[in-house]
């Protein structure tokens, strides 16, 4: 059977170091996503396979899927329920926003189900609510680099060019997983105000290279005093794999992707040697890891539309 | 008598909101210095028109002279002394940079005087050095607006693209001065967490939003809970004009320009409007003030040299 829907999400890496919740990456590195066929109104049926299925094929707690009705909710329209097949690549909870690439999945799906006509503002918006912060959302539906910022209601972003071929994302995954909760108690209450003021320079000098293309600036832009500190002493190797991995010529700069555990390291040359000392030093704290290469990605989430999805919808609202 | 350098350099307004320490603008008011005759070593003479004449006859604390003599030290090489002409229309000590000013340009006759062979890094570095922070000298030598960092040994800077010509800079400057020291203790020592990660975020999206000519954003981007909230109750009328400007629809943003007392806002339309407010702002609290409506300066220092400049330097070394 042909998917009515086929969605392509990357996965994304927020922070950055000095751009705590406020800059993200997309990544090469992609979920996917189909309706497979379309159900009376609230009937979902999921199919999934790859990283972390079993937790997934629950419709009530299916971040798809429930992003899917809070959208049509946002918009005050009624949709039909649909089965829904995945494959994962992304893993999970592990600071590489797949929680971000599902409701942006969510979401798409709902604009595609009921031909609201929500413009990309609204569509940022509707899964920055969802989310909680655009960090992820923002690169994961636009793709490459972007910048956001939510006040909680309004929602400001620019996007901005891609990282040159030549620098690589490696990124390791360790199999171990930080608690949310922890994550975010781990972060002071205060700061000194010097910290705030060499944060807030190194995320606009960050900015600016990788607007201008100023890639020799990334080390010193990405360097960060208000999270990493504190977050890096969550997870086992962490810290040992930001002095090794800094070491290593190839490597432009470390970060913790999102809030961890996962580590990203921008590269230019050997990105074997990056990720072969990432996962060592998992491994000698007895860690089991996984790494990816990847590029920046370039692009954000794709859509593609079977023909026959118009004659399904109107199908599944005459039955109704 | 014709000068042997004549110096234009701009004036600067740093931070711009979000960007304590790290973001400055050049805007298009230029004091003027020139170096008439060259005199033995360690003689120098000064001749002072426009703002604040009578406070920089003194050679020994003069800034161009005190930050020509720093620099010729920094770099080993032994100068003559000079006579020095000037002309001011930045006022002094109003947070419009025009002590950076006064050292871009006792590096850059330095430079001149010497024939020290210094690069673009090496005279900002100078220049910071003992400014003590790059965040004004930076756009002053180089123009338009710049993103610096400076780790108190390493600087990195950014230039980036100029304002559009239909934004205007509207500067408005009370009489009455804030003490440096009063500017300094007003700051917090610790910071709540999310201030820092708002103002980070806003530093961020302003640099890309200039970097991408999203000049729509500059309001977001500029705002800031850091520095302003606690300067602004430093000097009289400061709270009220920002309130007052910022509901004018020309106004696009409005700062504190570098740690005041100076205001300045970015204005598309009528400037004169936004001028007005400014100032009727600074009368109604007992404060004289005046006015400047510029563009972003895109030029920064700029160095005309006499031809008979080497045979001038000659002269004076051979009566050593």
């Amino acid at each position: 059977m042909n998917p009515l829907i086929t969605l392509r999400v990357p996965a994304t890496s927020a922070n950055l170091g000095s751009g705590y919740d406020a800059l993200g990456m997309a990544v090469s590195l992609y979920n996917i996503f189909k309706v497979m066929e379309l159900l009376p109104y609230g009937e979902f049926k999921i199919e999934a396979h790859g990283e972390g299925a079993s937790e997934l094929t629950n419709p009530k707690l299916n971040l798809v899927i429930t992003s899917y009705k809070m959208t049509c909710e946002r918009w005050g329209v009624t949709a039909p329920g649909f089965s829904l097949w995945c494959h994962n690549i992304v893993p999970l909870s592990r600071g590489l926003g797949s929680s971000a690439g599902a409701v942006c999945a969510g979401v798409l799906i709902a604009k595609y189900l009921t031909g609201y006509k929500a413009d990309e503002d609204e569509l940022l918006r509707a899964m920055t609510v969802i989310e909680g912060h655009p960090d992820n959302v923002a690169p994961c539906y636009l793709g490459g680099m972007v910048v956001s910022c939510w006040d909680g209601i309004d929602l400001r972003y620019i996007r901005l060019p891609e990282l040159p071929p030549e620098i690589l994302c490696v990124i390791a995954v360790p199999e171990e997983r930080v608690n949310t909760l922890d994550a975010r108690n781990a972060l002071p209450k205060v700061v000194p105000f010097e910290d705030a003021v060499f944060n807030l320079g190194r995320a606009a000098l960050l900015t600016a290279a990788w607007a201008t293309g100023k890639w020799s600036y990334l080390k010193w832009g990405m360097d960060d005093k208000l999270h990493q500190p504190y977050r890096i002493k969550l997870f086992s190797g962490g810290e040992v794999i930001f002095s090794r991995v800094q070491e290593l010529p190839e490597c432009i700069s470390v970060a913790i992707s999102g809030s961890g555990p996962s580590v990203i390291a921008l590269v230019n040359g050997a990105a074997h040697r990056v990720a072969e000392a990432m996962c060592r030093t998992f491994t000698e704290h007895g860690v089991r890891s996984q790494f990816f290469v990847t590029d920046g990605s370039s692009e954000g989430a794709r859509v593609d539309i079977a023909p026959t999805l118009k004659e399904a919808i109107l199908e599944v609202s005459c039955n109704k």
